[in-house]
């Protein structure tokens, strides 16, 4: 297949999804749910952070939650045992979810929700091409992965609107440089929301939620 | 686009890669130029493995790397200011090699090596799908990416000759499971060869080395 055709395939369901996304995004609106995306490398803690989320904000907000992976039910396991509503889906070997898949996962959790978290497969590339109908697409990086990665991952960086460094609990065992990370960040994104946090010992997650909070309200007043 | 037609240009591209990674693999062979494809999620510890492999085994053959990053020069330069020949491809966004990109970067290395290690980039789903005519296909898994990867991207697992779970030295910091990982890998892929290290401390990466002059040595005589 020639490279031209690719792009074009490409092309076309970048196209398809935009507006598949854009019709989600609207009937989310309507039904004033609040959907926020959540990217990162495997294993950087996304699990983790939306359990500890669902903690600070279930007293204000009814939060469900969306899984996505290739396979496994451990991670939707895991949040229903801690009580939280926990849907999950299986992409069948797809490397990101796409509007077609998003609505599936919003038809199968159901409409009673005010704040659904999206926990996006584990990959810094391919989520970042495509619109999920999300009010917040957040990219999560935890310390053991370096502070290079937005050298190397430019693409999800810049579309997201918020990054949370996570696992800042084992800084003192990595060799991270965050104010390089913040320098890389912000050259492509100046309006970009840089948090840091640790969800085992819960350091920064307060100012997070609090964040979270402010745009959700925002969101709805808009 | 309907999902037919996606699993139509699926396969196509596919078999074009496969046809494509057979020749390369029969001309590699012919070269005595052996290729060792190191896969793993962003941040597990490649290039600091390499460094280290490259140390190690300089004075037995003549290495050459092959740094694949979507942007960035920072891996190839790195190993370059260490002395080890290396060259950098930019995938210009997608998500993993193939047997064309393969080929490009082994025309831009030139010949002159006997072992030609490619680093992938950083993505535990899509290198998966794709042979590049490697002899050994390498996956690590770092410890704070946690003991359930296997079970969320199980495809990468499978078809992998060899697991090198990096940054053990880290392993007091993390609840990480090494008897539970081993368990859901070898349940998948009974001939996987796995090895812990850390590049960090030097632990482990002797045997490593030691495996891979096997291999090596075993391929070049057969």
């Amino acid at each position: 297949m020639s490279e031209v055709k690719i792009i074009e395939i490409k092309k076309s369901i970048f196209e398809g999804n935009n507006r598949k996304a854009a019709v989600l995004r609207d009937e989310l609106k309507r039904r004033g749910c609040f959907l926020l995306n959540i990217m990162s490398s495997p294993g950087s803690g996304k699990t983790t952070a939306i359990s500890a989320i669902a903690e600070r904000l279930r007293g204000r907000y009814k939060i469900g939650v969306i899984e996505a992976d290739i396979e496994s039910d451990v991670d939707a396991a895991a949040l229903n045992e801690q009580g939280v509503d926990a849907v999950q889906l299986h992409t069948g070997g797809m490397c990101h979810m796409d509007a077609d898949m998003m609505k599936e996962g919003l038809d199968k959790l159901g409409r009673d929700y005010d704040l659904i978290i999206l926990e996006n497969i584990g990959n810094l590339v391919c989520p970042a091409d495509f619109d999920l109908g999300a009010v917040i697409n957040l990219v999560m990086l935890s310390v053991p992965e370096g502070h290079d990665k937005p050298l190397k991952y430019p693409g999800i960086f810049e579309i997201s609107d918020a990054l949370v460094i996570s696992k800042i609990d084992v800084l003192p065992y990595f060799r991270f440089d965050m104010d390089k990370l913040r320098e890389s960040v912000l050259a492509n994104n100046g309006d970009i929301k840089i948090f840091s946090v640790s969800a085992v010992t819960g350091e920064g997650m307060d100012a997070f939620c609090g964040w979270l909070e402010e745009q959700i309200d925002r969101w709805k007043n808009s």
